[in-house]
């Protein structure tokens, strides 16, 4: 879809900061639209009371935030390329430990759409009560959308998501804004859901012990990490920022950052004053005098919730903030579907995905890239009906793999700067910025293990598997193609350069018709040293029309007939070559194909079966060539319809050089 | 599956008549399980007191089978060659009716092998009461058996049918012996069913009248006549019959209809004798005391029935009988299974399916006959739940289209040798045999007639409708051959014979490795009067390696950079090619491709994608010719593995013919 882009308007798509920090920070920022729930959600399992450690959690993702962000700002600088955490891994902890980086970046973006269309069905399900049970279905049709707007091309989406993010942002401020002052003067309505009455769950009365409550409490916080994804998004994309590059791109990151701590403090906040709650299970954890909720509620997000507070039910200001959440988490997943053939080009690059699709740009690769990420995201999303608290136990896991390897690599790609820096201002900023990265690495592996344990019976053994499989997929990959790198490098003196002393010419006659003469004609053209025409003989009756024909038509080539006993029509002539090759082994034959070339596939199955199964045979045949002679049905002389097609040729892109 | 079979083999598959008879009779007689209980569940729909017609009703079938055998007698005669009906109609009536003949004999392939295995399904199910609710899966693993034996070869399956079909035969003979002097002597049991009362059906009640009654009588014979199927099989087979064929055919083909006829009568008679009955819809149906069955009950078909009155339930000879039903209809399905490829074969013969398939026993064609005949039986068996009553109101409708077309043109045949034969005995002998085939022609049609009208809404539409999609798509593929024909043929001054003036090589160089430096050494071999090496610039990086190893290396052929501004690597090719065509329109372009061949279908994927699609364009070129040149990665040297595998050549199988 969409034309293909020339070159030179390749630096057209950088991005100045205004329009950079939407486009790449809809994934970031978006994560508040459920990071919040999350933590909320999985606290209730520890009763309400440990509901009103929720701001403790969010500090504590707030600080994980900083810190990642701040050791990014200088990563980027380090590596402003735009080869990201995979490029910082692999060319400091080398090969396998940039594919761990690769596959797990992978199977995030994957997460973000599921995670990502699955939150947009429940804010549309929130504000349209119709959609409440098809919820699943929605989300498929926004992960659908999302692959084809991106098919349409990175820069349009870019361009689109610039509106959709800075709206959401100004709606969250005005929306907490208001909150705060309601709050502060009392005008605040609680929200409907502090009504209910948590119930402890059934896990809490048997095992309830300190450990489980640090558990639980722990887990609030794994969920809650969500909201620091989003900048191995902005690491990877610094090649589409203005220069310097790595600079604008640390201080979008930078404002990213701030906003979306803001935003999560703002909502955890907001949630607190308003009493407003969420749980894992309506039905099982919530009481009104004792009653459970009735079969057909349906829990509002946190966002939907405070909406509702702070402007009132189905007041205009309700829906926008509705709107604007649902169309950043559907820019946050397009930011997944431009981030995964981007990342999927750098990999084919170092050759751990086929090379074909190391193209940048190329639609081939790109709209592969895309479907693949699609069909992905859709399977998720059916597997796991749209459950954003199901499918954020899978995510993060990623993510934080990612940041620790990256800070792991950092660390010691500043160490390795330390011989190089003398002067001692220089070195004092150095010494900082490697502490930063210990810092940052000590934290992201921490967080890494506190996901791991908490949420890897939950779901994150699927990300982990996933991952492996993936890992070990790109690995074979690579070492497929160092061997046959190894394989097909020449040496000064090789016989793949050795000239063959005479050219032997087979041409496979299947009829007496326009193809096989049309080969024959180009086969003499080429002056072989001998030449014969094949017929296989798999039916003595044609055998016998092509022999009498041959000698109507009077051509002058000798005919070799091949007894074709099982009538089969490949083995004879493979039989026949290792004759010949035999007979001269330093001879080069080469096998004249006639082929009928049609237009539709349909029409193709009907010819040149036998034809194809030949050559597919004889390309594992030593010392042979094969020359395809094609014939275009109702083409034509061909001197006739030479210059056809030929009007978009551009004499100046051809240069020639002679040695 | 299996080892090819060598062509002077083909003469040992020729069967002597007493291993034809059960080989080609199975399809034929098995129907004694089927056709029976269809007639007398068709009159019980007009009430219990029209059962009593059903010996008349299958005298009407006895009628049309002795007509019809007698008739195919004279055509197997006339028509020794095994084209069958295909060609009986084809030749006498023209290429439309034979089109006719082909889709309705292919289409009834498909329903002998549903009804067949429905069949067997049901009786095991009367043995094995377990299965009842798994008639659908027992029928469906039916299917699949008999087209994986039938994968095994003809040969094998042609030989093992004699045994169940005789023991068939011999059961039911015995079955209807024993019961015949039971039923004289006063000692046979009364079927358990002849206790039911039957209710009159709904439309019965309502549509009272003489044409309703004399509507489901007609039907109850189309249903009954599903008992003439089978001849069209022998008809078909003709070629694996001792000489002379067509007298033996013949012979078989009485005896068959013979034994066909006396078991189709014993069974009506016995069932009238114990008063078995059975129904469409038990519950609605069926009344003892004015109680209807009960949820679990299950319908035994009438063998079963009527081996349970003579032999008693449960005793050795009852699992006899019904083991010999299942065993004879599952080789009636591989007689379909055997028939269906041969038809096929000889429909690509006359170009109206693709033409690979003409090869008789070829392994190609043959399995993708027997696969697709897999497919399409398995389908209506789980469409129709492996219901035979539903099954067999599709049935029938393609057998008597071909019977009445081949007929039609059996008149027209004899009618034409009138003129040849003058001899007063051969005359009155032919007169005689023109009488008879007007006679089977004007029978023919009316059960087709009866047979559309009858079941038409009930389900023969399908088969219309089916037969109508194969035969338009047989007459596409058709016209599409006639016209490539006519294309292709080769006038005596063809341009196609015309010698090219110059040959230009190109030499496409993705990488200065070895296959890209063997395309070029065997370019060189070619001695083209022009040669350049392209070079399509995608990276400015690669593209200056390439330019600099071939420095390096002092080649001596020059080198063309093409401009890719769009990063596609193929079209700058053909823009290339246009420009030299333009210039020497008369010259021969030889675009050479290097190309790595590797071994497993993973690996081919991570290669030549690029190459695969220049080649896939250029086909489409005028004057041009693709020549590929493939580099077996892990090969070595070509010279030294130039005689592998070539020790199974036989000298022998080369002659060479010299104008």
């Amino acid at each position: 879809m969409g034309r293909p882009l020339h070159n030179e308007r390749f630096a057209e798509t950088a991005l100045p900061k205004r329009t950079a920090l939407p486009v790449f920070s809809a994934d970031s920022l978006s994560s508040v639209a459920y990071a919040p729930d999350e933590i909320v959600l999985t606290l209730a399992l520890a009763g309400i009371s440990a509901v009103a450690l929720s701001p403790w959690v969010g500090l504590a993702v707030v600080l994980v935030t900083a810190v990642v962000v701040a050791a990014y700002r200088q990563n980027l600088r380090a590596y402003p390329s735009g080869g990201g955490d995979f490029e910082i891994a692999s060319k400091n902890l080398g090969r396998k430990a940039g594919v761990v980086v690769g596959s797990a970046l992978m199977v995030d973006f994957t997460l973000v759409v599921a995670v990502s269309m699955s939150a947009a069905a429940q804010y549309l399900a929130a504000a349209f009560t119709s959609l409440i049970d098809h919820r699943t279905e929605v989300a498929l049709v926004g992960v659908l959308l999302a692959g084809l707007l991106n098919l349409r091309g990175q820069q349009f989406m870019g361009r689109a998501a610039v509106v959709p993010t800075y709206l959401f942002v100004i709606v969250m401020f005005v929306l907490i804004g208001v909150g705060v002052v309601e709050s502060v003067t009392g005008g605040l309505t609680p929200a409907p859901s502090s009504s209910w009455d948590v119930l402890p769950t059934a896990d809490q009365q048997t095992a309830w012990s300190t450990l489980a409550m640090v558990m639980l409490i722990l887990r609030a916080f794994s969920s809650g990490a969500v909201s620091v994804t989003g900048v191995e998004s902005v690491a990877g994309s610094v090649q589409y920022f203005k220069k310097p590059k790595g600079r604008n791109a640390g201080t979008v990151l930078t404002i990213m950052g701030a906003i979306s701590c803001v935003l999560l403090m703002g909502t955890i906040y907001l949630a607190q004053r308003t009493g407003a709650v969420v749980v894992l299970d309506p039905a099982a954890q919530l009481r009104i005098d004792g009653r459970a909720p009735t079969e057909d509620f349906y829990q509002n997000p946190l966002l939907g919730q405070l909406a509702r507070s702070v402007f009132g039910l189905d007041t205009p200001m309700f829906y926008v903030v509705i709107l604007a959440t649902v169309l950043v988490l559907v820019f946050a997943a397009s930011t997944a579907f431009s981030g995964f053939p981007a990342l999927g080009s750098r990999l084919a690059r170092d050759s751990f995905l086929p090379r074909q699709l190391k193209a940048r740009g190329d639609r081939f690769a790109f709209t592969n890239g895309i479907i693949a990420l699609l069909v992905a995201a859709a399977l998720l999303v059916v597997l796991f009906r749209a459950n954003v608290n199901g499918l954020v136990q899978l995510y993060v896991v990623g993510v934080f793999t990612s940041f620790t390897l990256t800070q792991a690599g950092m660390v010691r790609h500043w160490r390795r700067q330390r011989r190089y820096v003398h002067e001692p201002a220089a070195r004092r900023r150095l010494i900082g910025t490697t502490v930063l990265a210990h810092v940052a690495f000590v934290l992201s592996a921490t967080v890494l293990v506190i996901v791991l344990v908490t949420k890897f019976a939950q779901g994150a053994w699927i990300t982990v598997v996933a991952m492996c499989l993936l890992g070990g997929l790109m690995l074979a990959i690579r070492r497929h193609y160092d061997f046959v790198d190894r394989d097909l490098k020449l040496e000064r003196n090789s016989s793949a350069r050795a000239l063959p002393s005479r050219v032997h010419a087979m041409i496979i006659v299947p009829s007496v018709r326009k193809p096989a003469m049309r080969a024959l004609a180009y086969a003499r053209a080429s002056r072989p040293s001998t030449l014969e025409a094949i017929v296989v003989d798999v039916s003595p009756a044609i055998t016998t029309r092509i022999l009498d024909e041959w000698r109507r038509l009077e051509i002058p080539v000798p005919v070799t007939v091949l007894d074709a006993p099982y009538r089969n029509s490949v083995q004879p002539v493979i039989d026949h070559l290792h004759r010949v090759r035999r007979r001269s082994p330093r001879d080069l034959v080469v096998v004249y194909l006639p082929e009928y070339v049609v237009g539709t596939w349909w029409e193709r199955i009907l010819h040149n079966q036998s034809t194809r199964a030949l050559a597919g045979r004889l390309r594992f045949e030593p010392g042979v060539m094969i020359a395809s002679v094609p014939w275009r049905v109702d083409s034509g002389d061909p001197a006739q319809t030479s210059s056809a097609g030929s009007g978009l040729q551009d004499p100046s892109s051809e240069r020639t050089e002679t040695r």
